[in-house]
C-alpha cells in the first residue's frame, strides 16, 4: 500500500507551527507496514488543496490528510475532499448529536452556527468519532483512482486518539505486510557510538532490520520483522541477545515505556514512594513522572527550590554550605536529596541542581553543569556530575532524564550506603 | 515570488527525524516577504526526487531543496537538480579546497573518496559556502522555467548560517515585498468565537489581512501587512484598535510572548515574587515559569502537592477540609494558596487542584473539574472553578494555561480583596 500525508494550514506554510503531525503519522504508518512517499504542506487556499489531492490520489493509494476540519472559513478540507472524490456533503446525524454533547459538556447549551458545518461530510464515507473535540475525521473512496482519502482533524491531541482507535483497525483489515517492532532504548551512548558498537548486525540484517532513532540523550533501536504469518519463528529474540552482549549495560527498556513511566512501574512493584527536590529542572521532573497515569500511588509530591532561599529554609540546606561551595554542587545536591526525603517522608527523594543558562556560567562551573543526587531511606546515598552542552531546553531535558537513570539504576541494584 | 520547499531524506519521510528544516525556513521566509506555498518531503529515491524538482520548477520561482548533499550515494541531490536545469556537474576548485580544508581542520589529512562528489557542482551556479560542514551549496537557475533551485546541506547548523549568510543578502536583492506581522493572542474564548466577533473584519480586509489559529485553550489571529516601502502607513494600528473594542476583554498579548513570560515580565515589572502550589498540574506550571530564561528573578519556588497528606502537612490544608470537601474543591485551592503563600513568602502565590484523569472523576466531580486560586499578600484572593474537555494531557494544560491567565488579569488590574 503506498500511502502520503497532506498537512494542511497555513501556519504550518509559514513556519508558525511545528509539522509534529507529518512526523508522527509517518512513524505510525510505517510501523504498521504501510509506506509512506511523499509529505506535503499546503496552505488554506482551496485551489491548492484541491490540486494536492488531485496529484495525491493519482500517485498513492491511501491518502492521509490532517487539518482544516475546524469550524471557521479557512476550514475548507471537507469541502475540497469532496470535490475532488465527486460526492455530496450532507449532514451527518451522529457528528451533529456528537457536536451539541460536546458542547453541553463544556458548560454551553448553544452551539455556534459555525460548528454544524464540521457535521457536514462527504456522503458516503466512514465516520472516525472525535473524542476529543467537535470535529469527526472522515474516509473516503476515490473510486476513479481506487485511492482513499482520510481526513484527520489538526490538533494532535485530537489525531492521535482518533488514528490509535479508529483508523489503526481499519488499516489492519487491508494491509498484507505484518510488522513486529521491539525498540530497545539506551542511555549514556551517543549515536554513533551505538552504531559502531552493532555496525555489523545493521548492515548484514536483512529481516529483521536494524533502525537507530535518536533524541537528546538517548538511542532507540528500532528492530523490525517482516512476517508472513503470525505464526512466523521469532527472529528479533535471537538478535536482541546479540544486541544485550554487545551494549547491555546501556540499555533501560526493550519496549516503548520511557523512563519516567520504568521508574513509576518499579517502584510500584517495590510499593515504595519517591520526592524531588528540583533546581535548575525548575518542576520538569515532576511534570514528568505525573505525565504517567498512575504516578499518584508511587509520587508524594516534589519541591521546585528555585531560590536558594527555598533550599535552605524549607531542605534545610546550610548557609555555610551555599556560601562555601554554591547551590550548584555535589555537596548542595546531597543536601537537597536529605533534606526531601525529611520534608516528604518518602522512600527515596532525587534532587537536581544545575546550570540551565543562558546566563550563570563561570569557568569553574560552565553553562551545562548539573548535580544530580538520590537519598534512600535505608540510608544509601547516590550521585552524579554531568556537564551537559546545547540550549536551556536541551539541558534540563538532559538533567531530568538522568536524574530518573540514577534512581531506575538503583532500584535495580541492591543499593550500596555510601554515607 | 513565490516559494515552496522540499526536504530530501528518507529519516523525514518515516518519521525518525522531525523536520525541522520547513518550519525554521518557511519562517525566515515568510519574514522576508517571499511567499511560500507548498513544503514537500521525498526519500532518497532519484526518479521522486526529479519528479518533486519538476512539479516545483513548473508552479514556483524559488525552490529551496534541504539534504541529500553528502557523500554517501544515498545522496543524489546534487544529480537531479543538474538534471532538471539541464546543466552538467563539474568540479568546483573553491569547493574542492574548502573540502581539503575542512578536514585538515579535524586532523585527517586524507580526504576520503567519497566526498570529493561534494565538490562536483552544475554549471554555471552561484556556490553558497559551507564554513560548519564539507557540503557547499548552490543557486541554479531553470531558465526553461524562469525559476531558480537553491541547494541547501540537512544538518540545520549547517543550513541556518549558510542560509543566513549567502542566500538572505541574494534573496534581499530579488525580492519587491515587504511583510510586517503582528500577533494577537486570545484567551477564554473559543476559535468560532473569536472568529464571529470579528467576521466582517476578517472578510473584507486585503492589506492587513486577518488570520486565526487556534491550539488548546488559545486564539491567535495574526494580522500582515504587505508594504511596498518601509515608510508606508502603519495599516496594522487602526485594525488592531477595531479588534480590541470587540475582543479586548480576551487579549492578552500583542506580540508573540506566551502566557508565562508575560506573567515573568508583569512581576518583573512589578518587583514582585509567586511561588506555586499544584495538585493535577503536577509541576507543569513551574516547568512553564523557568522555561522562560530570567524566570529565577520572579520565581521562588513551587511544591507539587501529589498527595493529600503533602497539602496537610506541608501546605496546612486542614484534614477537615479534605475530608468534608475533598481535596478537588474551590475551598481546598484557597488554603493551598494560602499555606504556598506562607510557606514561600512571596507576593503571590497560585494553586491548582482537579481531576485531569485518566481515573477519579465523578458525578458530582466530572473528569476536568479544577480550582484555581490566587493568594496575595495584600490580602486579596481571586479563584476560578472549570470544567475542562479532553486527554489528561490537555486538562493539564488548560489547567496551567488558565491559572496563568488569573494571575495576569490579577496583576494588571487593581486586586479586589475578598477574603
Amino acid at each position: 500500500m503506498k500511502a502520503e500525508i497532506i498537512c494542511i494550514g497555513t501556519e504550518l506554510l509559514l513556519g508558525q507551527t511545528a509539522n509534529t503531525n507529518a512526523t508522527w503519522l509517518a512513524d505510525q504508518l510505517n510501523q504498521l507496514g504501510v509506506y509512506v512517499y511523499y509529505h506535503t504542506v499546503v496552505g488554506d487556499n482551496a485551489e491548492r488543496i484541491k490540486a494536492s489531492f488531485q496529484t495525491a490520489v493519482a500517485r498513492s493509494d491511501l491518502v492521509l490528510v490532517t487539518g482544516g476540519l475546524g469550524p471557521t472559513q479557512d476550514d475548507m478540507t471537507l469541502a475540497c475532499a469532496a470535490q475532488v472524490a465527486g460526492l455530496p456533503l450532507k449532514p451527518h446525524a451522529g457528528s451533529r448529536q456528537a457536536i451539541i454533547d460536546a458542547f453541553a459538556r463544556l458548560g454551553r447549551p448553544e452551539v455556534p452556527d459555525n460548528n454544524w458545518k464540521q457535521a457536514l461530510l462527504p456522503h458516503p464515507c466512514v465516520v472516525l468519532p472525535n473524542h476529543q473535540g467537535t470535529a469527526p475525521g472522515c474516509i473516503l473512496s476515490v473510486d476513479a483512482h481506487k485511492a482513499h482519502l482520510v481526513l484527520l482533524p489538526g490538533p494532535p491531541a485530537e489525531l492521535r486518539p482518533m488514528f490509535l482507535e479508529a483508523l489503526v483497525p481499519w488499516l489492519s483489515e487491508r494491509v498484507t505486510t505484518r510488522l513486529r517492532h521491539v525498540f530497545v532504548k539506551m542511555i549514556g551512548i551517543g549515536e554513533s557510538a551505538a552504531e559502531t558498537l552493532l555496525q555489523d548486525l545493521i548492515q548484514s540484517q536483512k529481516n529483521p532490520t536494524i533502525a537507530p532513532y535518536a533524541s537528546a540523550g538517548q538511542v532507540t533501536f528500532r528492530i523490525t520483522q517482516s512476517l508472513v504469518s503470525v505464526d512466523d519463528l521469532d527472529l528479533i529474540e535471537p538478535l536482541l541477545d546479540q544486541i544485550r552482549q554487545r551494549a547491555g549495560a546501556y540499555i533501560y527498556e526493550v519496549g516503548t515505556r520511557t523512563l519516567p513511566e520504568l521508574v513509576r512501574d518499579r517502584l510500584l512493584e517495590l510499593g515504595q514512594t519517591v520526592s524531588f527536590a528540583e533546581s535548575c529542572t525548575g518542576g520538569l521532573m515532576a511534570k514528568q513522572l505525573t505525565d504517567c497515569p498512575g504516578a499518584s500511588q508511587v509520587f508524594q509530591g516534589g519541591l521546585v527550590a528555585y531560590d536558594n532561599a527555598v533550599k535552605r529554609d524549607l531542605l534545610g540546606v546550610g548557609q555555610a554550605l551555599l556560601d562555601s561551595q554554591g547551590a550548584v554542587s555535589q555537596a548542595c545536591a546531597l543536601a537537597m536529596a536529605d533534606g526531601c526525603l525529611d520534608l516528604f517522608q518518602t522512600d527515596w527523594a532525587l534532587s537536581v541542581t544545575g546550570i540551565a543558562g543562558p546566563a550563570g556560567g563561570s569557568e569553574a562551573k560552565p553553562l551545562g553543569t548539573v548535580y544530580v543526587a538520590l537519598a534512600g531511606k535505608n540510608g544509601s546515598r547516590r550521585h552524579q556530575a554531568y556537564r551537559f552542552s546545547g540550549s536551556r531546553d536541551r539541558i534540563r531535558l538532559l538533567s531530568a532524564l538522568n536524574a530518573f537513570d540514577l534512581i531506575r539504576r538503583t532500584l535495580h541494584e541492591p543499593a550500596t550506603p555510601i554515607g
